[in-house]
């Protein structure tokens, strides 16, 4: 993406698009995935992605500065340098389940196997991810509409540079 | 992204490797947002998005050849193509809940203005979406764990080329 791009995403309104700039792009999700799933070490995501070592070293690079992993010393108490998800990172599983449970509804055939995300006290798989109103009911895309946030025409023509865009900037 | 990474993403086992794969990148999930929110037409999208008209183009018809959009007449009675959501691409709503609520959480500083998703009904916030047990319980994700499929080594030995994969090849 050039740089254009990135800083408009950077100080969208929108959680969504500021969401997509922070994480970064598709490899860098799936290295989130792949923590989730107990990944701690670069041989570990490597061997997990078969990505080159330059890329993923960079993709984890901006994970950290970004605040969705953390380095930390190995838990075995060896000289190797481990990731850990940080509060941040952890707040992207329903992400990552929602992307599981689209791909398992409309990316395989029927009969095709693939891996399930279940409860580890019952073996079960996890439930549904649904969209609720505050006070519980199911909702559609149709029930729901995005409320933009307004602004004055001064603010407009001044616009503020935000903490939040600063800060993904400075991690490039 | 080269073949060889697109092809792995097309046969993985993984459902959330797989959706990353059918969505095809950040625009195009952009672009679902925006089908959410109720741009039907090709200058819709590009005046939210501002993006090239030929990169737009592109991507407006990959996510038709994947089924996630579909063309339609205007609504209006005019000449205008539409673009629609299918049922596959309406599915795709938690996945842009969840990027929305995790950069509600994450991505703005605590004063700063974002859009916000409610319910038409009440104007109130939609729910948080929670990862939960078949029978309800919360779930965190160290609650969870990932069956991977076992293959026997015989299907190792001769993979078959599986359905969606070959679809979504033939969109290239």
């Amino acid at each position: 993406m050039s740089l254009v791009q990135r800083t408009r995403f950077e100080n969208a309104d929108c959680p969504v698009a500021r969401s997509l700039d922070v994480i970064g792009d598709w490899w860098s999700l799936l290295i989130v995935r792949d923590a989730f799933e107990g990944a701690r070490r670069f041989t570990d995501f490597q061997k997990r992605l078969g990505m080159s070592k330059g890329i993923l070293a960079a993709r984890l690079r901006t994970l950290v500065a970004r605040g969705v992993l953390e380095t930390a010393p190995a838990s075995d108490g060896s000289a190797y340098q481990e990731y850990a998800l940080t509060e941040r990172g952890r707040g992207l599983f329903p992400v990552v389940v929602a992307l599981r449970q689209w791909g398992e509804d409309h990316c395989f055939a029927p009969s095709e196997p693939h891996s399930v995300l279940v409860d580890s006290d019952t073996g079960r798989p996890v439930g549904r991810l649904e969209v609720r109103s505050a006070d519980g009911r199911r909702l559609t895309v149709a029930d729901t509409v995005v409320r933009k946030v307004v602004r004055s025409a001064q603010a407009d023509r001044f616009p503020q540079r935000r903490g939040v865009g600063r800060l993904a900037r400075r991690d490039q």
